[in-house]
């Protein structure tokens, strides 16, 4: 008798509902998604009408079809809506449901492109935290522009006030995810300070970077700013606070320069012809730093996958975001973070 | 009897030797300096002959001539050199014999373009802190690239760990500085935080708001990492940990932007004609990201004025940093500065 042996499945609960975008979007992400990965399967968290509706718009074959499963949520978490709202009044909100598949086990991981906040309460809340790890973090995967691989950096959810033993956390869970996710291998490990120095940098800086160099990893000491830029380092830790404001302030710096290019391209006749003919290669550059190739941001020490999206998300955006989770839950992300955790606890009991 | 009054004259020392294009480079931009300002006086510190040398090939002519005095050092502080040197070992170099100038008050101001931290430590152990001032701090000018009015960012030296008391403090001399120097009236105050509510951000920046909002002065509240380049805010305030990544990963994000898209349209024939076409408005545009623009950063909150200009200046950011320097002697920004500590204090202690 022949045995078939059919591919492992990875399935991934999608918050349908989220993003600045809404619904159709979200779902023809989705969609792109199935055709893409063939070991996909997803369960589409959602108002069911609305979902059967845009289903029938994105031109699935019934084996993709068959990888596709519906759960029905009768509420939304807006952009505005607290965070916290999920844990009372909006318990069946689309993204808590995903979060309940992923705690359930029939999901290996979520994604979800709404309220960030509310799907961080909601990974951190109901999927719940890792053993050993003090603070769930949020990551960010900037692109290299010199170097042409990305950086993770991280923490850029809310974590203020961070002692070190968080950020020592942040940056093994970051190399986990680097070395998994995006297949660097011994990822380049960093604390981000003030100077490349040991010396240099906070009580806290210093501490975690203490703690990190009695481990068994690629660890480079003190990251500067620019290192977040250059390439020099695949992993960059820091507390929720520097995190954030780099964040933002990279996004509007970047922001700033394409708007102010163009609007100096448009300032006479000669440059505005000198532009168009260049515009295909400089939006080739532009595409290099946009988040939607990086595939959101993973928020790592949780047991399970969850990747958060950008509001902004356009189709490729979702995709890429489920695409990271199925990388994910192929590689034992969730077990391979525990691992490093006991490690890191190892070290410092010993030390 | 006609009586004749002449013009007040403003005198600032020079540091000639410091900088990275060394002391030619910095006596083009003095030169520069003295044509503009008929206002100004020079002390020139530096090796006397070599000072003299390179004021013969910068065509002054008598009158600016007469504005400029030289005072002879016997050292440099070069860029690797340790900040503190200048408290020991190198007593005679350029960049402390300005301080002394300032110190013993025949001069207003100092200009340095050398080692940061050497003119940091002269400026706070030569001239001395202000009273009240817990910590001088450095600020940097950045463009704002939508509005047109740049921004004061503070601190970006190194006072790493701040409490609520030296934001608050960076915050006033970054107004006063705004207000006198950059000629922005009610200048707009922010502190840097993660979210524009009240309630965000960390302890200490909860409590430097706190203090600001009770001060008679245009406090706007949280300033989020956007809001660095958007130029909704005159100054913001935060801690040199924060500030001085902000201000590393900016300067490479920038490069690194610049460097792709020149790549980008180096990448093949119609690209590269169309950038070439383009190229005056480009340069126009990255003029205004450059330094050289602003005049350096100034080191607030010490006994005279004091703005430390980038290692990289070329003549016109030299001359930039004059003016900054003489526009601050004009203004009285030292007395001002003290007068808003003086203020500061007295709120805090009603309160």
């Amino acid at each position: 008798m022949a045995v078939i042996h059919s591919p492992p499945q990875y399935c991934i609960a999608l918050d349908a509902m989220g993003g600045d975008h809404g619904s159709k979007v979200t779902m023809s992400g989705a969609a792109m998604a199935l055709k893409a990965m063939p070991e996909l399967k997803l369960i589409l968290v959602g108002d069911e009408a609305e979902v059967k509706a845009h289903l029938n718009n994105v031109n699935l074959n019934d084996e993709q079809l068959s990888r596709v499963e519906i759960v029905h949520s009768n509420s939304v978490v807006e952009m505005d809506d607290k965070a916290t709202c999920i844990l009372k009044e909006k318990k069946q909100s689309s993204v808590r449901m995903a979060a309940e598949c992923v705690r359930g086990h029939s999901a290996l991981g979520m994604v979800s492109m709404g309220n960030t906040g509310a799907a961080m309460v909601a990974s951190m809340k109901v999927i719940g935290t890792l053993k050993g790890v003090g603070r769930p973090c949020l990551a960010t995967i900037f692109p290299s522009l010199k170097k042409g691989t990305p950086t993770v950096f991280l923490d850029v959810g809310a974590n203020i006030d961070c002692k070190a033993e968080h950020i020592a956390q942040f940056a093994l869970m970051g190399g986990v995810y680097a070395e998994e996710v995006l297949g660097i291998q011994k990822p380049k490990i960093g604390v981000l300070s003030v100077g490349e120095e040991d010396a240099k940098g906070s009580e806290v800086t210093r501490n975690a970077a203490t703690a990190l160099r009695a481990l068994d990893i690629n660890f480079g000491g003190n990251a500067e700013g620019r290192d977040i830029w250059n390439g020099d380092f695949d992993v960059i830790a820091c507390d929720g606070f520097v995190g954030n404001v780099v964040l933002k302030s990279s996004e509007a710096l970047a922001e700033s320069i394409r708007h102010g290019l163009r609007e100096s391209l448009d300032s006479d006749i000669l440059s505005r012809f000198g532009g168009l003919i260049a515009r295909p290669s400089m939006k080739k550059f532009y595409k290099k730093l946009d988040y939607a190739e990086y595939g959101g941001a993973p928020l790592l020490g949780v047991k399970g996958i969850s990747i958060i999206g950008h509001g902004r998300s356009n189709a490729r955006a979702v995709a890429s975001a489920i695409r990271a989770a199925v990388k994910g839950a192929k590689h034992n992300l969730t077990d391979r973070i525990q691992e490093s955790m006991r490690q890191l606890l190892q070290v410092s009991n010993e030390t």
